[in-house]
């Protein structure tokens, strides 16, 4: 169905959230997208950060448009808001035993400081992330700075959850997270 | 001063703040950390996996050792103790222009899936480092459940707010963090 050059950065997507950036072989990840190894230089002539770039920035565009499409079905509630940012993280580690987490955050973490190239793609996945999320918060009534802040917060308290839920093999922290991020939803 | 055996641990604790897991080769790792190559496999017969445990176990107990410090100074307040465990990585990340993050999520984000020694390894170091913290909260008039629960979203929103503020190259997302956060601290 989907084509060799979506199904490599759709599987690389997939790779840097189990094993992050240093992790990924390129060789596994061409058999695994059951590509031709070929098509990895044909369609990403800039070689693995050209290919991790997209990955980041489909994986940004999915989570973003996971919360764009619950805006676009209707009004938000806080906690409707919170449960297709928070509660999708609970249902993913649950169902896939722990295995997958954030490519933006592996990448981050592996990569900051030394690859300037997706540190950069890095960001710009957050941000296509964070603008549904602050669109949401604006339209539960809080104020432009509000929404800015709390975005911050929510995505960060997200990603730290991600991580403690992964050590302890246990999503209470997300689950946590999620109950204690409510009040700061409240309008300004 | 120290000896090649806790040069080997605090390098390889620098090295995963910077590289991942992943990322870290044993070569330069022993290189900077001064030592001779053999000492690696004398000291650590159970290879990286067991350096790179010792290393979680270093950080956890560094990063706990500054909340325990600070706690042993005098009554905490909710201001102090944010400062002490948020206001620290606003100043490192600045003094080492970003270049150093959180080692215990560069282990979880790199191989929490695939090597279950340094999953938990990783749990470990965040459980010593969230005790002494569960301990001011607790100082600070928190019950044990709010304070366990409060506890995770301080460190979730931390190692989350790492990751945002690596990406920006800003600490910003720290900051707003540690100011958001404080109604949390408030007694139950």
């Amino acid at each position: 169905m989907s084509s060799p050059r979506e199904r490599l950065v759709v599987t690389m997507a997939h790779q840097l959230r189990e094993h992050g950036v240093e992790g990924t072989g390129l060789r596994p990840l061409v058999a695994a997208a059951n590509a031709p190894w070929g098509s990895l230089r044909h369609y990403f002539p800039g070689g693995k950060d050209q290919l991790v770039s997209e990955a980041l920035a489909w994986s940004g565009s999915f989570a973003g448009g996971l919360i764009t499409a619950y805006l676009a079905a209707g009004p938000p509630t806080a906690d409707g808001l919170l449960d297709v940012v928070v509660g999708w993280w609970v249902r993913d580690l649950e169902r896939r035993d722990f295995a997958l987490g954030c490519p933006v955050a592996a990448t981050v973490a592996d990569c900051a400081h030394t690859n300037a190239t997706l540190r950069a793609a890095a960001q710009d996945a957050l941000e296509v992330w964070r603008a549904p999320l602050q669109q949401g918060l604006r339209q539960l009534g809080l104020d432009a700075a509000n929404a800015d802040e709390v975005s911050i917060v929510v995505l960060s308290a997200l990603s730290g959850a991600i991580l403690l839920s992964r050590a302890r093999r246990s999503t209470e922290p997300l689950r946590i997270v999620q109950r204690r991020l409510a009040p700061l939803l409240a309008p300004s």
